[in-house]
């Protein structure tokens, strides 16, 4: 018979390993699934009939209404769970969190017309892009990259609240499903579009204006990481580009740096630019 | 206490926003699950015994029979489904919407045997591709690469009989879960071969002959996209890459427009390819 | 009324096909659901408190103790099941089969805590690696590298045993939910790290040292696939790189063939590198 | 090997048994889960924060609006599915089943506001019944005797309007759950109360007045059985016993035929009443 | 914070205490919902199209077919589950316990036919039994008693295999869900009707002959126990009623120790019956 | 198409209704599954490798310590519920709440190792009485008798921890899985046995002594329900009967009031028993 007691020992000795976590009673731990969840009543609301169940004419009051105070519940237990998450042994007082975290969910629920309005020109800048769009309804019900910016939209405005963690985890959950990996802190105007997007990444210090397109692989990252005297990364420096509006940025380029892309720019497939480019160049990789 | 009764109001009305869709009584909605367990389904059907329950030798017919009865039930409601959908405030009657689907459901199972024979030469593809293949099943087992193919078989064989929305549901189930983006309406002979595949991007009007392989990244997309003089997209052209028959595509090049690629070619990783390249050629970059 | 029997004969005459797989009766199937359940386990295990239910101080052991009998009873049957796939027509005898694999499982358990110490190591690099990073828990919940990087050490650690398929099941599980598809074969260092992670590629027989950082779109794949006189491919060939210690390689970058990267070397976004590059370089795109 | 061919031959050889049901495609079939969740539904809208989700006060109108609308979509396919099974093989057209069936289930929502001021006098009756019951509150979660009532209330409105097999579906439901056993045919007036309740029998012809009370084991039963010339039962006599007000019947009582039993009549436990029984009496068995 | 450590330690201490079970590694440990799932099956296949998946015309055959192997597979393991359990300390080898389990489920399987006869002619004599009652189908479908008898043949055909333990939870399933508890060694013949049901019990040595009606409440039980020298309980006498054919047993009647009831003899509810009843008579309760 | 507004707003207008409920904020809701998972826990627990999941030799301490940290944490949150439920509209604070809810279930688990003892007596009770039974396993695992009594220990030591609502829903558990009815209130001595079981009911202020023995149909009932001036009834006073030790009622026996039946006393089938019973007696129906 097998006796993994030495084995169970060993790893239950915490004091050789920081890679563990004590929950601290009465307050919920950051999780995916409720986060999905999450998201989907989101969708549900912001787009009714097209996810969750279907709606009909008269009832379209009462599946909004009872999706938004089903969100506003779950989202209050994540927001708890995430400033609690980060306080970490700073941690004080219960009563105190659960009332940050239900403030701030009352704002981001009050927030859903207006994140209703942005991705409503998400989803027609998606259509307009892709000559192999038939409808709207397409677009929401299909299309990867609006599943993506449906996830950041939500996830920043979640950001602006202050709110530790959880957005990084809602924007990791579309990362997951569909490639595109979009920072919360990342700001991007309307009509905002990706065309199949595996492999996007979209840095935490972007700015995007509207009317941005961008396609498969390309990357909005730094360029490079100043170091701190001591060695560690400086933390909070202006790192990722600058995009104007009317930007489109073909497949696996990459844009480094916080360089300026002046509106009306074309960044060809492939290319690697680590400087700026003025409003209206056409840049094209020479093809072999 | 909160109250979201304005909010509440405000995303009720929807006369400010086209994002939300009415249902039709006795029409299902296209749904994400159910045509994940419909491709499910597929799968123990064409390779019994390695997806669903286990089979017993005696035991196949049986498997197979509630297999097809299956698939063709969940797939008659997912078909009525996508017409419904296309045909939006066109849509005229139940029955004739319901007789259309089974119909074209009905032929999606007779094709089955056929769809079987195409699988079964990818799969050979794919195991003599990589040094690293053991057998046969280990490719329909663990490989991304024939995870989307199969998706895409599937998928394919609907979208030739003409119905909307499904089709693509069912490819961007499998870009989900593999990274690989194959669009349904594409044309891609026998014995095809993807490997590790993160990132392939294969548009609507390509055509690929047989015994085609490509690595993770690439690309066979549109090089631009013709406007109408009202400013919209020309929907239906050819406008992606034709590849001839043994050819092959290494990682992260990108081919785009309909260009030629003839037969026995092979292009090297990282090129971008915008003209017609002749049959035999071995196209490579430089490296540095 | 339709009419199946024909279709369903067909897909039932298995001298038409090698599609299909007939079980061994009181042998498992390896299975995808159960995989995912183990390498959950795992991560509750080795990271108490992120995973799993919550943990309190006094309850640790019992937590883990429990973890452990549950993951060695679930790893014991994927190892039978992994190691009768492979035997194939030769599998020979239930209870030797059994026998090998919970002697497999116990030496797998037994390499838990070593697991758990160089998974410590990579977490810190990951967050010592990305300014964005707010402390070592946020690395652990969030990263995508992280999840990958679990996942490939333990299918590394089975991938020593000599259990079949098992291990690629394994890594595939994390290439479908990151995009990073890294060979359960290949050789990794501690303080490994990998940011955004999709599309990466490491192959079977790639060697990296310790402080090796990648980012995302980077392949360290094979240059070509020398053939048998039958035309069929070598199998067992070191064909892939070997980095040293402390390299970074940048976003999209491509390392081909068994080259070797000294150590302390940078390798610049979007490069092509099929030559051994000394250690101590710089190497940089020339951006546009 | 094990080879049932013989055996799944016979068990498929219908012309031997009538014990088959072939469904009609695009009919649904009576669902005891579809049901169970129908009936929960109900109680979450009839009594709302006791079943189902937490409401909160500003919420309380989208949550029965979004109940309203959920219970009348299941009962309209459970009505299809009942009069479709009625029909047998005389059934003609599906669009006229499915007019009647939503006809119907348009009543019954119509009915709630009624069946819930019925149900809240049963509530009270139950409360003031029991020397052990603290408040209103504990009765509607807890007691079985307000379980199998509100089952019964649902299914004899469905049950006047008609429709077949449901509500007998639903009745045996509770008496699944709590022994007790109610036609849905019979009629009872307000202020029902059973307590304890396992055994309670109530025939179909049966009809209680206001403020009956019946303890555990009651039969109100058949006497007889009048057979046809032919042998058969004569179907749709008026067989079972009649209450007055403000009667009650104690445990293990036994009352059969058309008996008529006057106001205020109270009978013994394990009494055997097979007569009328005047008003105001007070019927004991004399205990030994 | 809570310390439950001493408690724990308590708990574990199995000197202590007799009410524990330690597996054997590789032996299933008999499993409620493994066997509720198993008489589902085995109602779907002896009942199809009332139970399980929709069946249409065409597809019976491999409906079964698969219901068949399917619950093959299931019984084996139970009955190795129920084998090893009953043996104990006294278990040997588990291929031996396997090969019984498999040829005992052999011989359940191929008894199916004749439990769908005897099946059959219960349907029948519950549809004439019950005026209320519109088709066989209802019976089929609704009724407590012809759930409970077909788990008790079912029970009962496994019984006679000497399977140990299995038998006595499927007819437990069947208390639990309708109050009815016959025990599995009750020798009953065909055309067994009970109506209502709650508060039936059969004891394990009773003999009912055929047509035989039984009602709510209705004991047919032991009268005594006699003792052993030892003062321990006599294992195995027959101790149980006999009931002759066509004997009808109203609610609630007790009828206690090997009595013999003749044919054609009717017993009266609430009745108390310790003695043997001629053929032919009517037995009645004096009602007050 | 339907319109419900109107009947929507009627069932919304809680002026007119007592029937819901409000939930607080932060504190959870009794609930009926957590329950059910809460006693299940408790079977794994207290017979482990009985329930749950299999147990090995060495890992039994790691299961119960789960098991326990578990079940406090389930009992907390429901100890929580029914305080608060309890409390209604003179709720206070949530903190005060929770400390009292932490403080019993703390209480309650270490109660668990004398709740094991006196229901192992049970145990061994229970397979003394039942000639039937082949082992001490077979009770714990398939009696219903043994599982309501475990339902009644647990609730009863719940009940004398001053919890409310919490302990009648476990009864209430057992009582609709068993049909045995007993109140968690009552007083119930060591080596308690019930055979079959259905339909008994022991009320909440009855006293049974050690060995007693109880069948199916069994009441320890009140007699009748004094009244205060105002009608309404008096609560709290002694109204069930007493039994001594070694007491056996059989079946369908109904003992009313605050009756005293003496030691080593047997109570004939079908009785009716409002007297005291002097200790010693057989008392007997006479049989017909």
């Amino acid at each position: 018979m097998h006796n993994f007691d030495q084995t169970i020992s060993t790893l239950s000795d915490i004091s050789q390993s920081e890679l563990h976590h004590f929950g601290i009673e009465g307050i919920p731990f950051p999780s995916v699934p409720e986060l999905r969840e999450f998201v989907d009543i989101c969708r549900s609301v912001l787009f009714p009939g097209y996810y969750g169940k279907n709606v009909v004419t008269g009832g379209l009051q009462y599946h909004i209404g009872v999706g938004v105070e089903h969100l506003y519940e779950k989202i209050s237990k994540q927001f708890m769970a995430g400033i609690a998450f980060a306080q970490g042994d700073d941690f004080v007082e219960r009563e105190v969190v659960r009332d940050a975290a239900k403030r701030r969910a009352k704002r981001f629920v009050e927030a859903l017309p207006e994140l209703r309005e942005i991705l409503a020109t998400d989803v027609v800048a998606m259509y307009r892009n892709d000559p192999a769009a038939n409808n709207l309804g397409e677009v929401i019900l299909c299309y990867p990259g609006m599943h993506a910016i449906t996830n950041y939209r939500i996830a920043h405005a979640i950001y602006q609240l202050d709110v530790p963690l959880i957005p990084r985890m809602i924007t990791e959950l579309a990362h997951s499903e569909t490639g595109i990996d979009i920072h919360p802190g990342a700001t991007i105007g309307p009509s905002f579009a990706i065309d199949h997007g595996t492999g996007v990444v979209i840095g935490a210090t972007a700015i995007l204006g509207h009317h941005v397109t961008l396609y498969q692989g390309v990357t909005l990252g730094a360029k490079n990481f100043p170091q701190e005297p001591d060695g560690s990364l400086v933390k909070g420096i202006a790192r990722h580009p600058i995009l104007g509006n009317h930007v489109v940025v073909y497949a696996n380029a990459t844009i480094l740096g916080r360089v300026h892309i002046g509106d009306n720019t074309t960044i060809g497939g492939n290319l690697w630019v680590t400087h700026d480019v003025p409003a209206g160049t056409k840049l094209f990789y020479n093809a072999k």
